[in-house]
């Protein structure tokens, strides 16, 4: 991909944002790139490929945002950063004279969103990719549930780390997370605190993390691991009385 | 490598191919260069170092061809790729004002073919780095043989996602691919597919890769591990006959 | 990170050294920059973040020394590079119109860091970024110490390949290295050699690596899995007689 971007475009900048991202799991891949994209310069062309769907009928699209650019299959997986950003316009990419002379069947990141993407990066209008779309598919963000209690979210992603990061926004929370306590299947595994280093280690924490959304760690450890978190599970924050 | 490279050659545009070769796999390597070697501008320097040899007699080498430099042990690593280009000349690395001062025993990737690899991209000619000769090892490339019932091939590389990239190239096979299965151990594991999801999650499916080779694929999933493939697992393509 | 660098300073070119420091392994991280550092251009700014203090009251730092600037933590990550380079200035990362506005408890990296080696390389002067220190956390060198038959150090690091280097220094040692063993727990694991295939295929042998220090490989294998070797594992070096 970045060999066929240069080809186009021999100044264009290349920054991996991660290759961490498991076979097929779109919705791990949504999760990097929404909270990632906005730390990147304005005009910055954002492209992504987890692409089970490769050689069948999805769509490529490209999207032109009030900041940004985005690349992809349209999967979902720039849903939930297209979600956060104004958008203007969004096409599909059916111009084959924008795509490597011979498209593969297994392989669009490099044969057709590289040669798009490179493409874009020097000025070509979106209209020139294909036809214009009035919408993209979306993949429903979980939104966190009131329980008698407290909330309850789920696991949406796991770091490098080990890190469970939920979908419990701090904003949504604000001040009261700080008498709140996680639980994972009925079992505390936390208070917040303000670092990892708050608790010993080995031990779990939670912790508003940097993407503003309450997650769960362990210090010098790996919370998927130790808690045997994986993506989806729930993950429960209850208001914790003095003395309780 | 990089701070190397950036120290002579400060403008030099550097682009990782790939750090999941095994260790010492110069197989796997040679294949992952002669795959995507041609997607790279015109010009640009092929630095590849799987080096299992560093330290002992083996030779460094400079190649340049009708379109590109290749710089490496001369070991084999190079050799797919040089099969498929038309060679201008061969040097020896062995002038070592273009070495680091002082060379280690086991890391020539920065210490000779990094900085030599700078210096090319400035332009000084092959001929100052050393002797020029007339051959390169090669590793030989498993031709697939022709079969009672079709062709056998082996298992050449085992990609990021498990999938296994065989040395049957579709180009051979022609519109014949749409009338065979493949089989691994006697086991008909299935048949030609143009994508990966042609096949229900979990089951195996063969498809001509982005390489233009056939390779057996498991949607969602891991060839390698579900069919427990290896780099030279004999895979066959049987000719099927309609009812059977 | 990347993001953020390339906002504030869009002709920064960003190398990446490793992304294998094991969470939190602070000494791997400062030998793996200390290994690495003098090869990079001078006037380079080594940003480094091995970080498991992040959020508590551990001190971010940049560092300017006679080739070089060094941004971090100041949890010893950054010391047995600087111990090697002669120190200009410290400065403490405080004034905050440095850092992206809104700063996340568990990602510096990101918010403090990368902003500020940013804008080290457009010029800013250290002084700006926060008041002078007179020194920096330090996290010991281990020695190796004489024992009746050679020298007892241990491993330090352990590479991609498995390959563990020692904290015994082929400067220290100088010709005697070539009547010398290397023990661990009380059996021999090899004799120094000029390369890893001195030895068959799977044997152990010992080296003088590509920064200097002595380190255990295995010719097509992993030491570290073999040898059940691990950061801080005790090695010996001890001079052999002939016909022992």
């Amino acid at each position: 991909m970045k060999g066929v971007i240069l080809g186009l475009a021999p100044r264009a900048r290349i920054i991996d944002l991660t290759h961490e991202i498991a076979q097929g799991d779109i919705r791990s891949g949504a999760f990097a790139l929404a909270a990632s994209y906005a730390f990147f310069p304005r005009g910055a062309i954002h492209l992504a490929v987890v692409d089970p769907g490769v050689g069948t009928q999805r769509r490529g699209i490209a999207v032109q945002t009030a900041n940004y650019f985005f690349v992809g299959p349209d999967n979902g997986l720039l849903s939930w950063a297209l979600a956060r950003e104004t958008i203007r316009a969004i096409h599909s990419l059916e111009n084959k004279s924008y795509f490597l002379p011979k498209v593969s069947a297994t392989f669009h990141g490099r044969d057709i969103f590289a040669p798009v993407a490179a493409r874009l990066s020097q000025g070509v209008p979106l209209q020139r990719l294909g036809p214009r779309l009035t919408s993209y598919v979306g993949i429903e963000w979980p939104e966190p549930k009131p329980t008698g209690h407290g909330l309850q979210g789920e696991v949406m992603y796991l770091d490098h780390f080990g890190n469970a990061i939920t979908n419990i926004s701090a904003r949504e929370i604000g001040s009261q997370i700080n008498c709140m306590a996680v639980f994972v299947r009925g079992r505390r595994v936390g208070y917040p605190a303000p670092s990892y280093q708050a608790v010993a280690p080995g031990r779990p924490v939670s912790i508003v993390g940097s993407s503003g959304f309450v997650e769960i760690a362990v210090n010098n450890g790996s919370a998927a691991k130790l808690l045997r978190l994986r993506v989806g599970a729930k993950v429960e924050l209850r208001t914790q009385r003095a003395g309780k």
